[in-house]
């Protein structure tokens, strides 16, 4: 892997996708003491970064294997991200959900013509029912978070940060599978080498923050965080990047989410999910580490339950 | 007044204000069967349009009257705005505010260095309060909305949008006091004169809906809108515009703001005032009128109260 690698995948999903503006705002500049570039993934096709990955991961398949679609499980963004890059791409997803997830997100999915198989909602039942869906049909399972060509994908939201702005020090990406972080990772290593990519992480599913001390993948008993994108663990594939090329995990508390979400829609207008007010609060919580630096914060998505705002 | 007389004035505030960008969203554009090319005002400073007629009002007066301040009477985004735009200039700005109104508005206006007179919350002690600050410092009294200058600073926002999209059917404004859509009728018309303007009002505040058929000013008796931005009513510099420049004014009832509302949050993903709302209700409710058209939509501002959110 080269900057080549990342730069030809930039090249080949670029019509598929939205290059995403960065929006900063003066006030929250001088709550923090630095400057920041949110990198606005909440304005992507189908509301979040995910479909930078999913179209990638499609992409990176042959014609015989495109013939035979794509499965996945997930109840959330990456659900309709494979279905809409999918449909884009002309090939079939085949997204596996437990029976209990809200009928709007099975809508979600159904409008970009995803096929959906119902199955109980532990981790098991799931990854068991997408199995028998890909030996049935052929078609390649695609993980969410821990696929090479998904990393890949997902590291483009940064390439184009840096194209923007290339004088950033540091990037803070939310961790939750690791999808994410690890392809801000390898962006930040091949095109600019001495910017740093720090992780922010909720304290109440701090998985990756033990996984790095402890130099094994380690998993939560709990996850009471209302980041609930960021509930998952990180995989055997993104942990080695994050190990390598990720300085530090900062953790934070659900109520220094919710105040960073609402300094996002009060401040910078936007309406972003919890997952992506993890940055923004970990730069407030540490803020004498980040002062007068210029920190890339990438706001990962805007797909939010309005009704259930945590203000 | 010509195309020059509106160009200079965009010359002059450019340095003081935002271009502020367009967004579109693909699934609203198949709702209304139109394409739909959004202003974001929400990005302006200080989160709304205002500021834009602020700046140039003060622009307007020379350095004597500028030692002398300006005043106005508003408890909402004028305040805010002639407060900012006037710290921005080193003029002193002084703001006549209900006893009553909400501290976090008068932190507002304290924050861009505003001087904040308190007065009795009816409208005659609003304008007496203002006359006597004029008459003892000498301050420049500016009217949110009834003042030529504060009209053609706001015509700025859709010099910018037609400078991006030149090609625009109609362009829809929210109508409140009429400062708003009296600078897009004058920008329309100067800029681009085969496009036409039309109005987005609550049918609980429908003062210039009523004032267009009846030739004349009308008040209105009750304003039970949630458009609290949009309560006020048309004045005699800005109501001959509107009546010689908008061809229609559209009324929208409360749930059909709050419809629009939720979609411009869940698919824009944009924080927006609940009378920005206005405009994507009018189209909405007469899709069949604005079928196939393409279609600027000014979203006026983002100064909302997030507790308050009718969703």
């Amino acid at each position: 892997m080269n900057k080549d690698t990342l730069l030809n995948v930039y090249n080949n999903i670029q019509a598929y996708i939205h290059k995403t503006p960065v929006l900063t705002s003066r006030l929250i500049n001088e709550i923090v003491g630095a400057e920041l570039y949110f990198k606005c993934e909440n304005f992507q096709k189908m509301g979040a970064f995910k479909m930078r990955g999913a179209t990638n991961a499609i992409m990176q398949l042959n014609e015989a294997e495109k013939q035979k679609g794509v499965v996945t499980h997930s109840s959330g963004n990456f659900a309709q991200a494979l279905s809409l890059a999918a449909k884009s791409l002309g090939v079939t997803a085949n997204i596996v959900m437990p029976k209990n997830a809200p009928q709007v997100k099975k809508n979600a999915v159904l409008g970009y013509n995803g096929v959906i198989t119902e199955c109980d909602s532990t981790v098991i039942a799931r990854e068991r029912e997408a199995a028998k869906i890909s030996k049935h049909t052929g078609a390649t399972f695609v993980h969410p978070s821990n696929d090479i060509n998904v990393i890949l994908g997902n590291s483009t939201a940064t390439i184009e940060l840096l194209e923007d702005y290339n004088n950033l020090d540091i990037i803070v990406s939310p961790v939750g599978g690791g999808g994410l972080i690890a392809g801000t990772a390898l962006a930040a290593h091949y095109f600019k080498s001495d910017c740093e990519v720090v992780g922010a992480e909720p304290i109440e599913a701090d998985d990756a923050y033990r996984s790095l001390i402890s130099g094994k993948i380690e998993t939560n008993e709990t996850v009471n965080t209302i980041a609930d994108g960021l509930r998952t663990q990180l995989g055997d594939i993104n942990f080695p990047i994050i190990q390598q090329h990720v300085k530090q995990i900062v953790r934070v508390e659900e109520t220094e989410i919710i105040d960073a979400m609402r300094l996002i829609y009060e401040r910078l207008k936007l309406v972003v999910e919890t997952s992506s007010a993890t940055t923004l609060a970990a730069i407030i919580k540490e803020k004498h580490q980040f002062s007068n630096k210029k920190i890339g914060v990438i706001l990962s998505g805007g797909n939010v339950d309005l009704s259930a705002l945590p203000f």
